[in-house]
């Protein structure tokens, strides 16, 4: 595949590009930035620092939804149809596991993604951090990236929900049951990420941005994905301090998300849900934010003249994923943005 | 199904019958003494107490094979043609355990296997003993016996093989391992059983031999079945002590096992493969042993009078368990001898 490149291959430079990345729209991204990259003279190496807020415990096994997504989408063994799990999934785990009435039943355990899990699970008992599982796991699977995960330590997303049998009203709910079990259907109160306060950034993340020639965000969650992963302390200080250009991609397009639940939460963040909003929302790297340039959809192009005035150079291109050569040219014009 | 009982029915007031079982031998037998009871006007209660010392670690999933296949041949879920495993199994976590290369991979772990050993492993490290989870996982097989792990304790069985690479010359493989990876092809050159000596017998296990009508062992493996069984500190002097007769079936015809690998175990153990010698083995009650009757095939008559001699009544019927009728018969036969 040859993608167009108007600077021409690599004459902006860059040989390390870092990007943050939540579960399928950051590994989508990532697929077309390989495809991009692999078209250059010289070598680039990308780094992907993983969102794990989404993990969780299930059945004694240790998941985790945003690494693996990475993992299988740039290794080839992602179900794209689902956007979640392995291809070529069997279901046998889960049936006995609900024979058993064993709660909870909601959560889409596949028997091959369940190998992963065992395989982290008793890594992660006999010692290893998450990061050196995770790199053993990759050995399997060749992403192609380094894949990092923003932290070792556990950190756990929760959402708060109406509950009228709550003495308080409300109750929290892992973000994967509100996101899987509840469809994202009922209001987002609040959101609370356990243990993201006391967390430290996993080996490798803080050089990973500040010894970058480029740091993308690429269009996921800007809460739940993203948001966690600058929520982690020492995050935030090395993409101010690093000199790489930050650029992200809008996952608001006229409005609306086009995958997830982005929408939910920005409403309960109180941020605009708008791709202006969520620029605004990073902030510019000036402003003390984390963004330099912010692409949105053609479709947005009236948020260009207001993000410019807030410090954030922004273009309008068209940001639908639909193929590798669609996101490889966001990738690329990222890219060029950051190279101006 | 109507199974001749040349006493009438119940005509020798057993109410509370107790097995001593190992894998497959133990299960098909007890389904046959199952089939037997239920023909009877008085409920008979089966208790099951179960050999665990086949039991590993494996993926850090605790896997118990003899509690299974109990569990699973009476609650109708065994491949009946493998003789171990769950039917309809599929084995997707096994392939992709082998495409991560992580060791052991002889070990036949199916899918829904797995499921039961995530149920059972949580429960363990939640701090429930063995019992309560076999009596947890048994809700949903309904046995029709009540099922009692010999202990809750760790217990190994491991096989002293020959080995020309360890500066003794020798070392040490798990139970299965020589069963499942080597197929009891080499030499076993000792049964080590490690944490028998420290093990305490099960909830309910005491009590399940002294308040039996009648205690019967299987036509399991004497050495690594049963034997571990009796093993368990306390179980010899619940057998000595109960007023139950205690009855077994030769697990050798005609000088040989016909599943399993008795007779490289027995060899191990300088005991004479023949239905006599095992028998002589478990030793007459009267002698300090464990017997009061012995049932050999009809093709080992000759052991009758032996053993008679030793203090072991004995009587030679037909022991193949080709099918539930036959091994009903078995079991019919059984409870006759200890009725006399």
């Amino acid at each position: 595949m040859t993608i167009p490149a108007p600077h021409g291959p690599a004459a902006d430079g860059v040989r390390r590009i870092t990007v943050l990345s939540g579960g399928y729209g950051g590994a989508k991204f990532v697929q077309g930035l390989l495809a991009l990259v692999r078209e250059r003279p010289e070598p680039v190496e990308v780094t992907v620092v993983a969102n794990t807020a989404d993990d969780l415990w299930l059945h004694g096994l240790k998941v985790c939804p945003d690494l693996d997504t990475v993992m299988y989408t740039l290794g080839g063994g992602l179900d794209t149809d689902r956007g979640w799990g392995r291809r070529e999934e069997t279901w046998s785990v889960k049936q006995e596991l609900e024979a058993y009435g064993v709660e909870p039943t909601w959560f889409g355990l596949g028997d091959r993604d369940v190998a992963t899990h065992l395989v982290r699970t008793e890594m992660l008992e006999a010692g290893y951090p998450l990061s050196a599982v995770t790199e053993a796991l990759c050995r399997r699977w060749q992403p192609g990236v380094r894949l990092l995960p923003m932290t070792d330590d556990r950190v756990e997303t929760h959402i708060v929900v109406d509950d009228p049998d709550q003495p308080s009203g409300q109750r929290a709910v892992h973000f994967q049951e509100y996101w899987v079990r509840l469809r994202a259907e009922v209001p987002a109160r609040a959101v609370v990420v356990v243990g993201l306060d006391k967390a430290t950034p996993g080996p490798g993340v803080v050089d990973a941005l500040l010894d970058a020639d480029v740091v993308l965000v690429p269009p996921s969650n800007p809460v739940v994905s993203v948001g966690t992963v600058l929520g982690v302390p020492g995050v935030r200080d090395a993409l101010r301090e690093t000199g790489a250009p930050v650029v992200g991609l809008s996952p608001i397009i006229g409005g609306h998300h086009l995958r997830g639940m982005a929408e939910q939460l920005l409403t309960a963040l109180d941020v605009e849900v708008s791709a202006a909003g969520v620029a605004e929302h990073y902030g510019a790297r000036t402003a003390g934010g984390v963004l330099d340039g912010w692409l949105v959809d053609s479709t947005d192009a009236d948020a260009v003249d207001r993000l410019r005035g807030a410090g954030i150079r922004c273009e309008a291109v068209p940001l639908l994923m639909t193929d590798v050569r669609a996101t490889a040219a966001m990738a690329e014009a990222a890219l060029g943005l950051a190279a101006r």
